[in-house]
């Protein structure tokens, strides 16, 4: 009762931020972004007459960006709808976040990898994969804060976040020549550990105080299934979907396919021998069973091999799984990190599993495994090829962290409108919530029930 | 309790239109519907030498067909089961009058476009496209009856929408010869305003009985983000799903894709700023985040320009959530239109944009941007093709309330087995609902406890 | 009170058996499977020169694959959460089997299909899509069992099952020589009588103890229809997936489109026909609804013409939603077999008709309506080839019944962790299920708030 109130009125900073926002998206797009030759209405005239329109790379992309889109909206959105009563904030602030981050990114990465001659960036359905990709990165590390934060600060943290995202790309892809299909290092790693600095910079020792709200109850935890399943069934297009046309596209497709399935039995079994009378968890099963598609992220266009994958796998669903159990107590209790997903143990330790993955499969190829052709897949010979990917697992952690600590500071100034620690996982802060006084109306009728039973009795 | 009582026994009429139907489905598909040439099993003798298998246009039109699919039966589906005590007849009711349109759809579109010389229609997966397209503008209309009509009224409804349907897009493709790939002024713009004059038509001025029921709870609200999602992510497939192969195709997902991203960002601000606090509406979230992809359906395929999409959704994010505050009770209020699910801020007013900019971009269309081939798109010199484009969105008006008013006189006949107005949004009309004495089971559970507790404490 | 209680501490055995098959596939895979020719690095190198990396298979599978990956994640996982306390098992356990199974599957498949000179087994795309496919078939065997084994048992179930179906499939394929794309004979048939036969062998006759909880409540309900809507939607990539690239891939689609739509016609109409006030039952519309997509599995890629396809859904609609009225608690009264999904009526009987119709189509081909190469799809002329498919239909009939009498008497031996009668059908038994006291928290709610009225009300 005498705990401190926060203002969590946004209704003018997030209405200002969203306009103006997105007002300059208009204006920079109307100034930067164009559409590249393949969809651009000139095609027909320009291509060469010996290709037909089906060979348009739309036809070959499409599919899976499509998949990838529904694992940003739907994968990560109803994964965070888990929580009795913040389901409203993990799908809805993931969809605006998504939305306004995918703009920004496609200005971002365009102005780094796809500026023309004449100062434009040309998009086309590979832009949109890489927006998509790039938006991944911020929603990890919403993981992290889910339920703590104002949707105001969740922009902010979007706006850095793909900015320092797409320089980390520009750097472990374009300076360094790492090879990352999968995002383990450029995507899981730098969002993860982004997230988790975010969450140690806003740390809030009482936290405790909205413990009854921190969990989930029968149907939130169904509702956050559908997210775990949707990640975890297009996953495979997720690592494959920026490979080059061909079997290294084929190759990572199936190698996530493997590591995945191997994932989910051995979290399982964690899960259950560390519970009594060996009861699952609902929490292992919806994170720990993805930990596989993260860890073979780098890896999963190389020639990994079928049962190479299977150990990957087999490794993350243990590793992540006891991570839920003894790290994020660990990290709350001891470093002050608060992580409300626990992308912890979905992300960073799979993350830099992956990019350790990368650099030994990369340092171990050769022209026998991979023919004269394919091992042009890599820039340099494999010993220093695995060395630049160990160097980029570096940039990915630097980057995180760094950037992490930096957009806490700025998340900690009191203008934000974040909720006080009693107000936190509850949707009543930035959301109409109906059906509030159900719970009355049932005890009203309740007590109507028992004073009729209750004078009927007395008068026999 | 002295409510009139109607009749929502639809225990004869519902199978009796199910059945009869689907005979004579049977009977015209014996009639008229063959494989067209790339399903039949003549294809391998008769294709060309030159086109291998994997040139089937299966391979180039299925996975848009698929994104469609999901949105009408999922996105639609579940977009309305928003409804505390309706969801049921949400999803179950949106399945049932698609599976029947569909067909019909096949029957209808197929006399008016793809009738051939032996009095056969042809069908391969660009019909089965189309057909969904038709279904959609059923379903459009059924969001603003939905919990106020009965399975057969529906069946009723669908049966005459698909027929307009297929009249008013061969006037508007083949006569006026606009276009319109996305279907703001075809699909939308009919489908909302039949719905709307449907609904005007069966105006109950004493729906407020029911109004403990006109609302969502909680977990309901986060099953409708289920069908807001599916829609949102699988828009771009569906305004380039019929357009032609090649980069007109790819510019329609492109400018879908960014047209829904701005969009979102304005609804969220709209419904912040209007409401106290800043608080958000998940009303507004589920369904003015979607008006961009209805705005920019007709111009996708155009070189509207990426900034030129995000415009549009732009404006329609800020309109479509001002509608939900202000012009739906204005229109129930003075106009007599009731609109459950408020289509009229979602299709009817983003679809006329959609139309009204599909005829600016076409009459501004030049040589210079789009080539001397990408012009060919356009029957028509620019400033004539957007006096036709202006034509057929009056078509499609007209024959939506013209439509929608004669359907709704024939839905006001007392032999539909319509709910009265205090059984309206109640899945009890229609369905077996399990769990109807589960409250009255905890309410003898807690008077149980309560007498052992009372009784405990009299002793002591 | 007195009921027996089973031990169901899993919590050595589940992480055994996961633990160690994991291993064993691992060891396995690292002897057998190695990549195909197109997902090798070699590809690049080796593939003829006049075809280009886009002519990769990976491009013209993999959105099938995908599909069908949707259908046995979410589909079958979806479906079974319709019970009000058993979500967690109906999605978790799908999920777990589903990852050992198909892994199981690509090498059981493998050494029957693709074991090159080598010794070596060659994957890809088509091999995942097997691999789900052979999935399927104990999935639907666990629908019988749904609420009433251990996840122990369910990983003995298709450890066996997957066994069972890759020499079944053996057999039917490649010995028999009979074509069934969908699988109505080699999936559906097998699957279903295998999980009955268990069922069978594990009867229950004090089941009804737990009667409170084999039911659904509201929103179990809609997270079925989940499942409904995207099985029945991807039901045509399904039936197409492993057909040959062309037309009959395309027609495969365009017939188990259209069945799919007319079952839902008939079994609509056969619900509210058997019912009080012709109310719709749910269980109904989540199942029987899907039974066209099962039956037109063998005939879909057959000539088999639009209007057949919608007499096959027609009558498996009445059917099988006859089936759920009648014969469901026929089987278990006078037969012994308890069937929670109602799997007889959803994958037995349509599966049977399925084989059937697939019998008659073959049997009544001919040139003319295949034209000189169409009919090169069959192995031999119209009359035997129909000969064979009844053939076919027997094996798979004779595999499912014995196989589910043997694994069922394996299954019986009181080591399994099999949950007692009273603790069926709870999610209680194997998952850690939080809020569990939300009653008890709510029921003190209520006694307070009334202690505080009363006292109010005594003192006035």
């Amino acid at each position: 009762m005498t705990a401190e109130k926060k203002n969590t009125n946004i209704r003018v900073s997030l209405p200002a931020v969203c306009i103006v926002w997105q007002i300059s998206m208009i204006i920079l797009f109307g100034i930067f972004i164009r559409y590249d030759a393949e969809s651009d209405a000139h095609w027909l005239e320009k291509k060469p007459k010996n290709i037909s329109a089906i060979e348009n790379d739309f036809y070959f992309r499409y599919p899976s960006f499509q998949d990838v889109h529904v694992m940003v909206f739907v994968g990560f959105g109803f994964l965070m709808t888990f929580l009795k009563r913040y389901s409203f904030g993990g799908v809805g602030f993931n969809f605006l976040i998504a939305a306004f981050g995918l703009q920004w990114a496609l200005l971002m990465q365009g102005w780094f990898h796809h500026l023309g001659d004449d100062g434009k960036i040309s998009i086309n359905v590979y832009s949109m994969i890489n927006a998509d990709f790039c938006v991944a990165g911020c929603l990890i590390a919403y993981g992290a804060l889910l339920g703590k934060v104002s949707p105001v600060q969740l922009m902010v943290l979007t706006l850095f976040g793909v900015t320092l995202f797409a320089v980390e790309e520009y750097i472990i892809l374009n300076l360094i020549y790492a090879k990352d299909a999968g995002g383990s290092m450029v995507i899981h790693t730098f969002g993860a550990y982004y997230g988790l600095a975010i969450s140690w910079m806003l740390y809030r020792p009482n936290l405790d105080q909205s413990s009854r709200l921190q969990g989930s109850v029968y149907h939130s935890d169904v509702f956050a299934m559908i997210g775990t399943l949707f990640l975890w069934m297009f996953w495979p297009s997720f690592n494959s979907a920026i490979t080059e046309h061909g079997d290294g596209q084929h190759r990572a497709a199936i190698n996530t396919y493997l590591s995945l399935a191997s994932t989910v039995l051995t979290a399982v079994a964690v899960s259950s021998v560390f519970q009594k009378h060996g009861k699952l968890d609902m929490v292992h099963i919806q994170n720990a069973t993805l930990a596989g598609g993260v860890a073979v992220g780098t890896a999963a266009e190389f020639m990994l091999m079928p049962y190479g994958s299977l150990i990957v796998g087999f490794c993350c669903g243990i590793l992540s799984t006891l991570g839920y159990i003894y790290i994020t107590p660990f990290l709350e209790k001891h470093l002050k990190i608060q992580d409300t997903c626990g992308i912890h143990n979905l992300h960073a330790m799979p993350g830099v599993i992956g990019g350790i993955v990368g650099a030994i499969t990369a340092a171990a190829a050769s022209e026998s495994v991979y023919g004269t052709e394919g091992i042009k897949l890599f820039k340099f010979p494999p010993a220093q090829q695995g060395g630049h990917q160990a160097g980029a697992l570096c940039v990915a952690l630097c980057f995180g962290i760094g950037g992490g600590i930096l957009v806490g500071a700025i998340l900690r100034l009191p203008i934000w409108g974040d909720p006080a620690d009693d107000n936190c996982f509850d949707d009543e802060s930035y959301w109409e919530v109906r059906g509030r006084f159900e719970f009355f109306k049932n005890v009203f009728a309740v007590w109507i029930t028992l004073q009729y039973i209750t004078s009927f009795l007395n008068v026999k």
